[in-house]
């Protein structure tokens, strides 16, 4: 990749996807299941862009979404209708009826009240809802606290007793319809037998439920593939379909995946320009033009990104990689060996792909970078820079007298 | 404050402003320093809606920018470019070059590199750049280590020493005119004695430089003035200025300081909406439809801001207030006692006023809320909610093969 020639031509910083990698990990993923009936449902908040949106309709993919505006986004790249479905906690009665007007493919309940709500919903408007429940089996994901979502100290999801509960209802109820049941316990899990393990107890639960006549055809396992950051291993594939597969003998079921860093991680670059070099007492700092606006994860996790300093000097030395926004939280990378640079030299933040963009925000009245995709071979842009006049444009009219 | 009233008209989430109260707070900042000539530098990054700059304008109130954005936006609401200075470690040649066309009041210099790139910018345009140096005083603010900046070990500012250097530099060369020091030692500062403390370091060497003639008018203080969030003694205005005022016996010098926080925090709300409440084991989860990406503070300094829920209802139980971006990290509190509420509820969030909406993101597709501001008890839209075609536009050209 040349990357000088691109940051001539599209300026720093930006954020570059590798659109081949995307759908290398895509296909992989989706190999490791054939023994069963499988859908990927992407998981939009990782990373968003429409045209990584539409890179991922062209491979037949689904979409989970977890906001009105994620399923706006979907319908917009070119994704079905029926191969979207819509997740998270705290979903508003707007939010339900656009998911039921755009008849998607079910609604991931996280509560009692929320069903109540959607079924009122599909009731006044003569529909029925096609539900998922989102079940917490209690299991610790082993992962960022921030990012662990399966115990039931966390918001998400309802116990598996309660969830029985609800499926009574639901295929008691006129307006729902309870098609598939799911779980997910956390972000980036590198220890797949806490996978495993959620899965058999939510397995047995189906099957609990099929003595009660309620077939379920969607047994959504989530997403939360741990990817490598560093040196990270990631989890075997094959080992991680067949723990899932041996959990679902003696069921019907299509295996329903919700991959959002595990597919676009990796294939993501974030690539920032050195401004100045200085030592305070006798520590280093390279300060770069991308800040924690741009690029949030290690300061609000103390995320680990690789970084690369093209340059020729040989020479390294510890520094702390920071931006220019005004706060002492805001680094890109802490502690690195890193060659002596100077002004214009560039570092490539990598592993950047998701939750890169998705994150970012105008702190410091920065406007958003643009991103750009390569696809064989050829590199192209998928979102403009921001001007100043856009970050303006939602309050310019409230300046007038 | 007829909050369901503002819910109805102007929909949840919202933030609103109190104008009347930073109004107050500039004019009760700027009185306690009476005894000198001195200069208030709203920290525009604090809360950088056009309509609270312009307020600040018609106060006299300067500006203390961190990018070339926020000089626009100064300048868009009204600022004259004499009462505005450039602050930030990460200015970039394009940024500098800006400031000295607008023919801002001065730069403040962060680091020797960039001294120089400012002179060969002012050179080229045959400019004299008007400079401060930013002073690191090796002073522990006593504050959350992500916005403690004080301390030789953060990025921030240049020892005593070098700033020396830098000053006979600067007056050495035909294009740059030192004019301002300044240091800023830390946000959120409740006990002033840190700052007195730097003062008098910082004051020590102005009067060493006027020794070498060069004659500094601007006493920069910088902002850090720790407001109350809880239950913190905010720190007493008269005790701040006279300690200040000590430091600076036998000096002619406006004083210049930076305020952001305590300007704004808590003259502001952050309005948002129950959607659901839930259990999970016992724990409760009141579940609103404000998030992480309306406002950080929560999620990444674990700050506490007072909440109270207009609710009849007075049995209260502990709860964790949380938003529907798919993180257990997205809460805007934890463990407060909340009286039962039901969906529609509204929840005032309080001292929401500084970095709320300006570290706001799109995070989860979530458009970003609409502001308010209350004036001479009238309320007006200052700054309109985002839709998701504001969100899609600059990605939208690009969907075309």
């Amino acid at each position: 990749m040349d990357y000088l020639k691109l940051a001539k031509q599209y300026n720093t910083p930006f954020y570059i996807y590798d659109f081949d990698k995307i759908k290398e990990r895509f296909l992989l993923l989706k190999e490791a299941f054939k023994a069963r009936k499988s859908q990927i449902f992407y998981a939009v908040k990782a990373n968003s862009n429409l045209s990584v949106l539409k890179l991922l309709v062209s491979l037949d993919s689904g979409f989970d979404c977890v906001s009105a505006g994620e399923i706006y986004r979907a319908l917009k790249a070119g994704a079905k209708n029926y191969k979207i479905i819509f997740s998270g906690v705290g979903k508003s009665a707007d939010e339900l009826k656009y998911a039921l007007e755009q008849n998607i493919l079910y609604v991931n309940l996280e509560s009692y009240e929320e069903m109540l709500l959607l079924e009122q919903i599909a009731k006044e408007s003569q529909k029925i809802a096609r539900i998922s429940i989102r079940v917490n089996p209690n299991v610790d994901a082993k992962t960022h606290p921030y990012i662990s979502t399966g115990l039931h100290e966390n918001k998400f999801g309802v116990d598996i007793e309660s969830a029985k509960k609800m499926y009574i209802y639901a295929k008691n109820s006129q307006f729902l319809d309870p098609v598939s049941v799911h779980f997910h316990i956390g972000s980036q899990i590198l220890d797949i037998s806490s996978i495993h393990e959620a899965s058999v107890i939510v397995a047995k639960l189906v099957k609990e439920l099929l003595v009660l006549k309620i077939n379920i055809k969607f047994f959504d396992i989530g997403g939360g593939l741990g990817v490598c950051y560093k040196d990270e291993q990631e989890p075997n594939l094959y080992d991680y379909a067949q723990g899932i597969l041996a959990s679902l003998q003696g069921l019907d079921v299509c295996i329903g995946m919700e991959p959002g860093r595990f597919l676009v991680a990796n294939a993501g670059e974030f690539i920032t320009k050195v401004l100045y070099e200085k030592f305070n007492d006798k520590k280093r700092f390279v300060i770069v033009d991308g800040a924690m606006n741009d690029l949030l994860r290690p300061s609000l996790y103390s995320a680990y990104h690789e970084v690369k300093l093209l340059s020729e000097n040989k020479e390294e030395s510890l520094c702390d990689i920071v931006g220019g926004v005004c706060e002492s939280g805001d680094f890109l990378a802490k502690d690195r060996k890193l060659a002596k640079t100077k002004a214009g030299d560039l570092i490539i933040v990598k592993s950047a792909g998701a939750y890169g963009f998705s994150m970012s925000s105008n702190y410091n009245t920065r406007n958003r970078v643009c991103e750009l995709a390569c696809e064989n071979g050829m590199v192209r842009m998928i979102r403009k820079r921001e001007s100043y006049e856009d970050q303006i444009a939602l309050e310019l009219d409230f300046l007038k007298d």
